[in-house]
């Protein structure tokens, strides 16, 4: 028997209690020993719910507890879920989390700490829910190099997407649609929209597949409210999709560029297909080429499951798992990560200039025009190039609306 | 440092030891030790091999050296692959294999063994070559009761139907190009095309999910010698696409369905978008919903790389594993599981008499005739419903030539 603590009981950590009554049986076996609920670590009065004896207001003592092996925290946030983690890994207990921007931010130094006490930091519910990625990335393709992942990491603004190309939403009425369902925040939904979660998920994965601690304030990061109806129009004609794509890759000479940003895709490309609240990362391993795991990235008994399916494996595996899963601590960079690869533009401009824009841009592969705009494709270039070639044509007089780049993998 | 033994030197024998050489700082750091290889067995003469000293004809030394912790078996085919698999678990050795034939066929009794000799037993590369699935599947998804699996596991019909669709290829000319390039065997390529490999790969998935064998001789399996290009013209005017799935699943009331057979999938549906060599496949989980695995079926390195992978599970995760990775023996049935649900079907026949049709069918839901065959979309109905019909229209005069139930997911 296995006695583990849940800390905070909101949707997630209620779902981990209601994963471990449910399929009970099931966990019990494959976790090699029953798994039991102890305590639930929550501030607010849950006197009335059905399992109140379980409730405690303080994380002592679930600390002071040695029948206590594993500690699940769903809190969210760092404060004051930081100080938990670090307890309860001090104190020789297993942490599995959900929580993005605590291993985004602490990451290395949990995990470190976890090898120290012998302890295991888990945290497959951070990225894409329910959905295995962590654990398949570090221990089925643990003969592979990683050379990238790439692919959409915020189930929010994938389903505004959807609804900006299926149904002819602009962003606004889409982000009041998504506020009504419950996907985005009502107060201020920049975690979604303005790509900070999706930041949060790529520092992770980056992390693991290079090693080494990569900071979110690092990560060049782009949201999705400079996307309007007139690049929905455009680029649907172009065959491209829009999507926010996160991105981790090794460059050819040691190089590591990373980044979140809205990028058009080419409708035949499997990432262009992924729609609604769906995530789904494309992973590139040296020996086995590219894997795409793709599931719902949020709900509530998806990443509770997530959560169980990593306490099982903290009862059962232990910490031989940190051999694979792992990065080390960095300190963080002055300014921004850089990409220097080149890559072909959707540039549109509120103009119809055609020659202008194509002599200022150096050329283009395809242009399409409406009453007052035009929509170009450009032959593949870097970053700084395109930032030259945008003052240029400033000074031409033609300002561009926007400019994404495409995916090509 | 750990001592593995590889039997069969062929394509995927070869891979492993190339993999174990070419990445091998990293797989000794995820192992927490260096993986080395003592011994391979290959009946041909491999004495100009630079490796020439590693060379046995006899499993005998290898059975018998208590150095060698774990066996690799890429031999294929059930003799003398068995029995030596046998022979290693028994006699207190790993086993890790790609070999789908032998663990659709033994794998309950080779399960038991590793159990009873308390060693490991590892397919991870039987399905899907080196895309992860097994592991994601027992271990990711440990808190959750799977209901359904289903995909794409023959990357070689894949292909066939992708040139067929893309490129208005027969069955015959596709057939011509995938043997050209090493996908189909030359002399008989029945094992893709007749959907028996697919066959023994759906078996183990759901032996898995079940937690009971399910022989493959029991599943009810049909190929794709029957798609025409008349197919491929009505179904891409329907917009469908028609893919070789395989899958498994838990009824309502205790019953399982199992079965591999061409079928037809709306074109949004995510499993029409996996083209050329790739497999995909769907797994429903009661807590998490849906979840895909997408990556290339096959090849020399992405096979040996989840080989390895397993190597390294053994060696570091231990039996431990098998709480999870499981499947109790089972008598085979007599005749083939039945699949009581229904579907949609999609009718070709090789008349115009569509007044006949839509009496003989109970009405149909879509219709398009070309010069002299006519296809349809019905109702939903029962595999039973669907052969009365049959009969009835052959009463009538009108043969069909072609039914394929739609993929509803």
């Amino acid at each position: 028997m296995a006695k583990i603590a849940i800390l905070g009981f909101g949707t997630v950590g209620s779902g981990v209690l209601e994963v471990l009554d449910k399929n009970a049986a099931g966990i019990a076996r494959r976790a090699g020993q029953k798994i039991e609920v102890k305590y639930i670590l929550d501030i607010r009065d849950f006197s009335a719910h059905p399992k109140a004896e379980l409730f405690v207001n303080s994380i002592d003592p679930i600390l002071e507890d040695p029948e206590v092996s594993t500690v699940v925290e769903t809190i969210g946030g760092i404060k004051p879920a930081y100080y938990y983690v670090k307890s309860a890994l001090e104190g020789g207990k297993n942490v599995c989390t959900s929580n993005k921007e605590l291993v985004a931010t602490h990451g290395a130094e949990l995990l470190a700490l976890a090898v120290k006490h012998k302890v295991c930091f888990l945290f497959e519910a951070s990225v894409g829910g329910g959905t295995p990625l962590i654990t398949p990335l570090h221990q089925c393709l643990a003969a592979n190099v990683i050379d990238s992942v790439c692919g959409i990491v915020n189930g929010t603004t994938n389903f505004m997407l959807t609804r900006m190309e299926e149904d002819g939403m602009s962003f606004e009425e889409a982000l009041k649609v998504a506020q009504g369902l419950g996907y985005a925040e009502t107060i201020d939904p920049s975690a979604d929209v303005d790509g900070i979660d999706a930041c949060r998920k790529i520092a992770i994965l980056a992390s693991l597949i290079s090693g080494s601690e990569v900071h979110p304030e690092n990560i060049p990061t782009r949201g999705i409210r400079e996307i309007t109806i007139d690049d929905i129009y455009f680029t649907r004609k172009m065959k491209l999709a829009v999507k926010l794509i996160a991105y981790a890759s090794r460059g050819e000479k040691g190089g590591f560029a990373c980044g979140v940003e809205p990028m058009v895709l080419p409708n035949e490309q499997i990432l262009a297909g992924v729609s609604d609240v769906y995530n789904a990362v494309l992973v590139r391993g040296d020996l086995l080429g590219d894997v795409l795991f793709y599931g719902k990235g949020a709900g509530k008994l998806p990443t509770a499951s997530a959560v169980v399916a990593d306490v099982v494996d903290a009862e059962k595996i232990g910490t031989a798992i940190h051999d694979s899963l792992f990065w080390r601590a960095s300190a963080p960079l002055k300014g921004k990560i850089t990409n220097a690869g080149s890559y072909t533009y959707y540039v549109r401009v509120n103009n119809q200039d055609l020659q202008t824009l194509k002599e200022d841009l150096d050329g283009v592969v395809l242009s399409l025009q409406n009453q007052n705009q035009t929509a170009v494709l450009t032959l593949p270039m870097t970053e700084k190039e395109m930032e030259k070639k945008k003052a240029k044509l400033e000074k031409d007089g033609i300002h561009v609306a926007t400019a994404l780049r495409m995916l090509e993998v």
